[in-house]
């Protein structure tokens, strides 16, 4: 497993010889089809990973890198949840994938644990979010120095959080953007496990191998997902091309991917009927961790949607704030703002038709908002009581 | 299984009839001894609660409630992780629960999801830190009323984090100690889901069945925890009891207890060689979450260790926060202090010889150490630095 290849031209390349296609594109590791099958179940050993936790590595076979010991054996397998309380009364069913389940957090951490299990040496990456919270964390597990360029606007407590793992830590001032495509320079020594690397594409397409997995000998009829970089939504495509190569789903679940309406670069590409994602001057929004004007694997999301029949939705700020407080409120699950645009979507997604009515929908929570403080939250509503007041305050409550 | 009883004079007490035994004693449930079997290993289908993950439901013939729908069914299920670098150079070899990845981040979701499961109507509960927050987030995603009583110096920010599950959450004046008390009055109109609660126990105590389930057949030599109430070590004695009274396992592993030195009534009853638990007037610990100056289940954990010839440690402020920094900075896994006290305890143990070489350690690491920010840690070390003079940066670190 070690060809990378073009999904749009058909190029290959070996592994290591180019960070890119020479059309411009991301490149993704091909999987070789014998490999693909649905792994026994039955329980790990003590010595074998991340024990009695069925995690990524599940999966071994499709993946380019061998189960590691230590925080990368953690990564993936993540609980698929119903929650009722949040569906709409008259459906579809709603499934959610608690990627804040993971050891950072975040649903990085698979694409992280693959990418630094293949790579020796000094690890890298461009984020100020979840990317780089994992990369240093897993870094740290696994004894190797790791080079995190954040933002000159990160705040002190992100950075806080980042610099627990003890990484070597940049704020660098000029256009961040460009920043990716430095690093995407091989002399640098310092391998960057960005976005869209095929590596980290590779782990995260597990999580669609999980959710076909849990809904086999079927599928979910629709995954809904945020999209940013378009890393993650390049990830699941893979998957789910592998798995029905390998004739282990019928058919193929659609692809419907959320943004922020304040930077929708992919919703306004889809909506025009365009092949390639334009850059937008994106306004700032709640959901910062998918605030990305000019995403690297844009045209690859894009053509994820349009090959599966799904749909690119834009959800204004207002609804993915009310989104991000009912998530918490009704379903109990605390996500970040860049999370809950997918719950939102799904409604919009409802109402115009998009997702039927009896359908199977599983979406992809991609991380915890506990990590992130709460957003918007002022002073919260607590009532001030003295002790011996409280019983009556109870009965009252409860009467 | 709805019977209580009591550990110390064998009383027993049909399930809600008395909150605790006449003796004074907190109760926990009977199992049955036959319904203490390993399941069947495979997965659950997309139906059957957390699809794809083994949850704590996985061992549902012993508990006291039926495998739920929704964020309950999510709970428990975490990995259990080799972490070569921070295991001293000579052993012993250790291997780390990661409770920190249940849904709202700590192990308290596993007493949460089990009690939510059995009792009715509005739950209630006495905390300021991780069973607060687990008891509003789970409350919210059954959609229920939940009653979060907090002391009167809980800082604002983690009010936020409780108050976005929309809990009635009170910050009360007067002594926390007696409100625990208080809340054990049966007239309320709210069960309140404490830490000794019978229920809240008997899912606790799946942690333990998770650690020997993964080193099956045998079991690990001994399994640290830090301890609090009491409660979760009485659930990990709890599980070692049914399981060595079912032949599931052969020896009974060692309970060892850590404590923050500042505060640490167990460890000093150990010390003397007392059977009981006296109250202590503790200082203020960056452990904040096990500082537990009068622990209601405090004789119960004592009388875990000494059935199981284990013994607790106090652990100085000193070591515990360096033990904090170390479990981030070079395994990768960000802790609360509270929760790092029991790697430190392994330190201390390990040269006293109460731990051998060559032996097997399960170490509970309750929580996550990223929904609390990173205490200690001031202004992170950064560097400011220009996207120009990036890339020669990074190649003078790797060189
Ligand atoms: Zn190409
Ligand atoms: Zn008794």
């Amino acid at each position: 497993m070690d060809r990378l290849a073009c999904y749009d031209c058909g190029e290959t390349y070996p592994f290591g010889e180019a960070a890119r296609c020479s059309c411009g594109e991301p490149l993704w590791f091909e999987t070789d089809p014998d490999a693909v099958s649905w792994p026994d179940t039955g329980g790990r050993g003590a010595e074998a990973g991340a024990a009695g936790h069925d995690s990524l590595w599940r999966y071994e076979s499709v993946l380019p890198a061998a189960t590691p010991v230590g925080l990368a054996a953690a990564a993936g397998g993540t609980p698929l949840l119903r929650a009722p309380s949040i569906e709409p009364a008259d459906g579809p069913r709603l499934h959610l994938k608690l990627e804040g389940t993971n050891p950072t957090g975040s649903f990085k951490d698979r694409g992280t644990a693959v990418g630094i299990g293949r790579l020796d040496g000094p690890i890298g990456t461009v984020s100020h979010g979840n990317m780089a919270l994992s990369v240093a964390a897993h870094a740290a597990a696994d004894g190797r120095e790791a080079v995190i360029l954040v933002a000159e606007d990160t705040p002190d407590s992100r950075l806080a959080m980042i610099a627990q793992h003890d990484p070597h830590l940049f704020r660098v001032r000029g256009d961040y953007g460009r920043l990716y495509e430095d690093t995407l320079e091989r002399d640098l020594g310092v391998a960057f496990l960005n976005s869209d690397s095929p590596l980290r594409v590779a782990g995260q397409k597990t999580v669609a191998y999980e959710i076909c997995e849990a809904f086999r000998p079927d599928a979910p009829d629709a995954i809904v997902l945020p999209v940013s970089s378009g890393g993650q939504a390049s990830g699941v495509w893979k998957a789910l091309r592998e798995l029905r190569a390998a004739g282990l789903i019928e058919a193929v679940p659609r692809i419907y991917l959320a943004q922020a309406a304040r930077c929708d670069p992919i919703a306004r590409a889809f909506r025009r009927g365009a092949a390639r994602v334009e850059p937008v001057t994106g306004e700032p929004t709640a959901a910062v961790s998918i605030n990305n004007a000019d995403p690297p694997s844009g045209n690859r999301a894009l053509a994820a949607v349009e090959a599966t029949d799904g749909a690119v939705a834009s959800v204004s700020e207002d609804a993915l704030l009310a989104e991000t407080d009912r998530l918490a409120a009704d379903a109990g699950i605390s996500v970040e703002p860049s999370c809950a645009v997918a719950t939102a979507a799904v409604r919009d997604l409802t109402e115009s038709g998009d997702l039927g009515r009896d359908e199977d929908i599983a979406v992809i929570l991609t991380g915890s908002g506990y990590k992130y403080g709460t957003p918007g939250a002022g002073t919260p509503s607590v009532r001030e009581i003295d002790r011996e007041d409280v019983p009556a305050a109870v009965r009252e409550l409860s009467t």
